[in-house]
């Protein structure tokens, strides 16, 4: 059954929990974006809740897309209500639209212009979703504790970012 | 904050809790159907989640959407992963679709046409999104105890449904 894709065995490395997740999503991806993004955004929240602090603490994850020119358009998520629309340049999600660069930030209430969606928020990781030269969306994962993000987890996530990209259309956003 | 939104007070009765998430909702609102089904699932999933039993043993909740004349697409929910496409006509969701009518099922097992993407889910409510006249999408509940739904359910999210459908373009989908 396909919900038995969002479980993950107790007890796994991160890195064997991020193995399961590719696995599972490599079997899932279709042709249709949103379809996609909101099960990866499944997979993304259980596998994070499956693993030991600070990644249980994860409180969304999700996606924002590429809605005009400059502007990102809330998309599939797992957590609490979010912001609607974030500029390019605005924010550590507008940041990693902005520069193609993945964001890590180990205290989000020291970065310079941090968006506050969720007072409960302390640290972050944001991955661009790269078609073909163009900057079609993030991945964005918000964690209560501090420092909840290494590069392990940005290898893994630009792997997905990596998978998820052809099923962005330009005429679907 | 946009969080905040999603934080219902415990102790409301149904009928407070639900009016609270389309209070939320009508300030919520955007052009982008994904961002609004995306924040939407988030309410709903959160009300459910505030209230005593079966409500709170609420397991999915979110949506499908109208890929092409006769299927239905995943689109964004909160719970454990879900089957990609529903046929028109196949199962709850599918019968929503293909009849324009609220499909309330106390017993998932006992429902000749139920697509099991979950084995844990027991219940389930269905309900179209209308847009001029066309089914766009579905918003569809799943509970892991019997008779999870009932009329205010129905009425609240028929509510709920009527909000959204403007958002939905032909050309989105």
């Amino acid at each position: 059954m396909h919900a038995d894709n969002a479980n993950f065995q107790a007890g796994l490395s991160k890195v064997e929990s991020y193995e399961m997740l590719v696995m599972s999503l490599e079997g899932l991806l279709v042709e249709n974006w949103v379809s996609n993004l909101a099960n990866t955004a499944s997979l993304l929240w259980h596998h994070f809740h499956s693993q030991p602090s600070p990644q249980k603490d994860v409180n969304w994850a999700g996606f924002y897309t590429t809605a005009t020119a400059n502007q990102l358009a809330l998309g599939p998520f797992m957590g609490k209500v979010a912001c609607q629309t974030i500029d390019f340049g605005r924010g550590v999600c507008g940041a990693a639209a902005a520069t193609g660069k993945t964001q890590i930030v180990q205290n989000v209430h020291s970065h310079p212009d941090h968006i506050a969606c969720d007072g409960d928020t302390k640290s972050e990781i944001v991955v661009p979703i790269i078609n073909e030269g163009r900057i079609v969306g993030v991945i964005d994962i918000d964690c209560t504790e501090l420092n909840g993000f290494d590069q392990v987890d940005a290898e893994w996530l630009e792997k997905i970012a990596r998978l998820l990209a052809p099923s962005f259309k330009a005429s679907t956003q």
